[in-house]
C-alpha cells in the first residue's frame, strides 16, 4: 500500500490539530480580575505580598508552595508535554540548569537519529534479501540434472522454477522494502532539523525577554525598599513622593515583566504541543512502516508457498512405471523373445 | 522425518522383489516338450525346417516371422524393461550394433548422473541458505535504534528478535537439506558402479558363450549340407554314415547352443528386471526427498511466521501516548504554571 505512506514525508504538525490551550487557562482557578494599575495606594503591601506568595526560579514566577492556588492541569487526561515541563532541572554535571522545554528538545533529536537508525537496520535487510535473491535466481538458472527424463524430469524442473519463483518473491520483498520502509523512514523528518531550530529560537527569545524584564524589576522593587528605609521626617516625605513614583514604575515594569511571561508562556505551549504531535507521528509512522514490513514478509512467504505447490503436485504425480512406460515405448528394441532352436 | 530416508542408502535391489521370470516363459505359445535327443531320423529335415523358420539375429535364435508363433509379454501391463530389449540395433554412427542391454545399462548411468547433480545442486541450495542465515543472525545482533524506547522500543526489539529466529529457521533448513537430501542423494548409489559392472559382465559372458556356439553350430550345419550333396551310390551310403554322424554332432551342438541360449535368457530377464528395480528405487528415492525438501521449506515459513507474530502483535500495542506516560511520568519537571506577578 504505497499510498498509506505518502503522508509520512508531508509535515507531521499538520496532521492532528489539538483544541488550543489559551492564556487564560494559565490560572485555572480564577482569582476575579488582576488589580493593578499606575496609582494604586498599596504599593508596599504588595511589594511584600510579592515577596512571600510567589516563588522566583529562573526568571519565572510560579505560585508560592505554601499559598499556592489548585492549579489544575491543562491537559489532565493526556500526560502532555505542556502540563509537566515548566521548572527547570540541576544539570546532572552540577554546572548550570536544563530548561524542560531543552529535555523536550533532546528526546526529539533522540526520536530524529533512532528513525535514521531504523532505516538504516531495514536498509542491510534490503541488502540482504537482494543477495539472497540473486543468489536463488542464479541457482535456478542452473543446469545440473536438466537431462532428467519422465514425470520426475518435470518435477525436476518445477523445482527450478519455484526456485525462480521464490528468488521472484524476495526480490520483490527487497524492492517494497526500499520504496515502502526505508526510503518513508529515511526522509520523514527532512525538515526536522530546520523546524526544531526555529522553535527553539522563538522559545528562548521570549525565556531571555522575560529574564532581562526580571532583572529590571529586581532593581526597581530594591529601589523602592531602599526609599522607604530612610527615617528622617523631610526625607519621608521626600521619599513618599519618589516612593509613589518608583511605585509607578514598579507597576510598569510588573506590567511588561507579565506580558512577556505570558509570551513564554504561550510559546511553551504551543511548542511542547507540537512536539507531541510530532512525536506522536513518528512513533505512529514506524509503527506504521514497521507493520509493512511484517505484511511484506508474510506476503513473501504466502508467494513462496503458492510456488511451492506445483512442485508438490508433481511430486505427489511421479511414476517410475509410467517414465519406464514412455521410455520404453520410446527405445524399445523388439520384443520377440529368442526361442530353442529345432532341427 | 530423518528416520523416512534411512532405507535410502540402503540396497534399493532388496526392495521390491517381483515374481521371477522363468525360463519356461520363453516359449508362451506351448508347443509340448521339445524333441530333441542324439538319433532322431529327421535331421535332414529339421535342417532345412531351421534355415527357413529360425532367424539368426546377432547369434540369437528367433522365430522366423513368417511362421512365428503368438509370444505374450512376459510382463504384459508392465512396460518391463524384459519384455522389450531381446534384439540389436545398428549404432547410429554405423559401425557395428548396440545391444538391447546396452542401451538399458546407458540409462541407469545417465540415472546415477542425475541424482549426483541433484545432490551438487541441493548442496548449491545448502550454501545459499547458510549465508542468508548468517546474514540474518549478523543483522539481528546489530545495536542500531537499541535506545527506541517504550511500546515501540519493545516492538522494535522484538523485529529483531523475529529477525534471529528467522535467521534460526533458515539454518535449521540447510542443515536438515544436508542431512535428509544432499546425502542421501550422494550416496544412495556408492556400490553402482560395481554392481553394475558385475551384472554387465554375466550378461556379456553368456552372450559371448552364445557366440561361440553359433560358430560351431554354422559350420558342422556347413559339413552336413557338404555331405549331402555328393551324388554316386557309394559315396552317398558312405555319406549317410558320416550323416549320421554329423547329425548326431549337429544336435549336441544345437543342445549346447539352446542351454546357452537359455542361460543368457535367464541372464537377461534377472539382469533387466534388476535394472528395473534400480530405476524405480532412484525415481522414488528422489520423489521422497524432493518432497522432503518442499516440507522443509514449507517448515520454515511456517516458523517464520509464528516468529512474525509476536512483531504484529507488539506493533499493533505500539500506543504514542502510553509511551508519552511513561516518559512523562519519569521525566517531568515540575507541573506548576506560572501565573502574573502581582503588587
Amino acid at each position: 500500500a504505497p499510498e498509506k505512506s505518502s503522508w509520512a514525508t508531508s509535515d507531521p504538525t499538520q496532521k492532528s490539530s489539538s483544541p488550543p490551550v489559551t492564556t487564560q487557562q494559565r490560572h485555572v482557578s480564577s482569582r476575579g480580575p488582576p488589580l493593578h494599575g499606575p496609582d494604586t495606594p498599596k504599593c508596599r503591601d504588595r511589594a511584600f505580598h510579592f515577596s512571600v506568595s510567589k516563588k522566583m526560579i529562573n526568571c519565572v514566577t510560579f505560585p508560592h508552595p505554601d499559598t499556592m492556588p489548585e492549579q489544575q492541569l491543562l491537559k489532565p487526561t493526556e500526560w502532555s508535554y505542556c502540563d509537566y515541563f515548566w521548572a527547570d532541572k540541576k544539570d546532572p554535571q552540577g554546572n548550570g540548569t536544563v530548561a524542560g522545554f531543552e529535555l523536550l528538545l533532546q528526546k526529539q533529536l533522540k526520536g530524529k537519529q533512532m528513525q535514521k537508525e531504523m532505516s538504516e537496520f531495514v536498509r542491510e535487510r534490503i541488502k540482504i534479501e537482494e543477495e539472497y535473491a540473486k543468489n536463488l535466481a542464479k541457482l535456478s538458472q542452473n543446469s545440473l540434472a536438466a537431462q532428467e527424463e519422465g514425470s520426475l524430469g518435470e518435477a525436476w524442473a518445477q523445482v527450478k522454477k519455484s526456485l525462480a519463483d521464490e528468488a521472484e518473491a524476495h526480490l520483490k520483498f527487497s524492492t517494497k522494502l526500499h520504496s515502502e520502509v526505508e526510503k518513508p523512514l529515511m526522509n520523514f523528518r527532512e525538515n526536522f532539523k530546520k523546524d526544531m531550530k526555529n522553535r527553539y529560537a522563538t522559545v528562548e527569545k521570549a525565556r531571555k525577554a522575560l529574564t532581562e524584564l526580571q532583572r529590571d524589576l529586581e532593581m526597581k522593587t530594591q529601589q523602592l525598599e531602599i526609599k522607604l528605609s530612610n527615617k528622617t521626617e523631610e526625607d519621608i516625605k521626600k521619599a513618599r513622593r519618589k516612593s509613589t513614583q518608583a511605585g509607578d514604575d514598579l507597576m510598569r515594569c510588573v506590567d511588561l515583566y507579565n506580558q512577556a511571561q505570558s509570551k513564554w508562556f504561550e510559546e511553551m505551549v504551543t511548542t511542547t504541543l507540537h512536539l507531541e504531535r510530532l512525536e506522536v507521528g513518528r512513533v505512529e509512522m514506524i509503527q506504521q512502516h514497521l507493520c509493512q514490513c511484517t505484511q511484506l514478509r508474510h506476503e513473501t512467504d504466502m508467494f513462496n508457498q503458492s510456488t511451492v505447490e506445483p512442485v508438490d503436485q508433481l511430486l505427489r504425480k511421479v511414476d517410475p512405471a509410467k517414465d519406464r512406460e514412455l521410455w520404453v515405448r520410446e527405445q524399445k528394441m523388439g520384443n520377440i523373445r529368442p526361442v530353442d532352436m529345432e532341427i
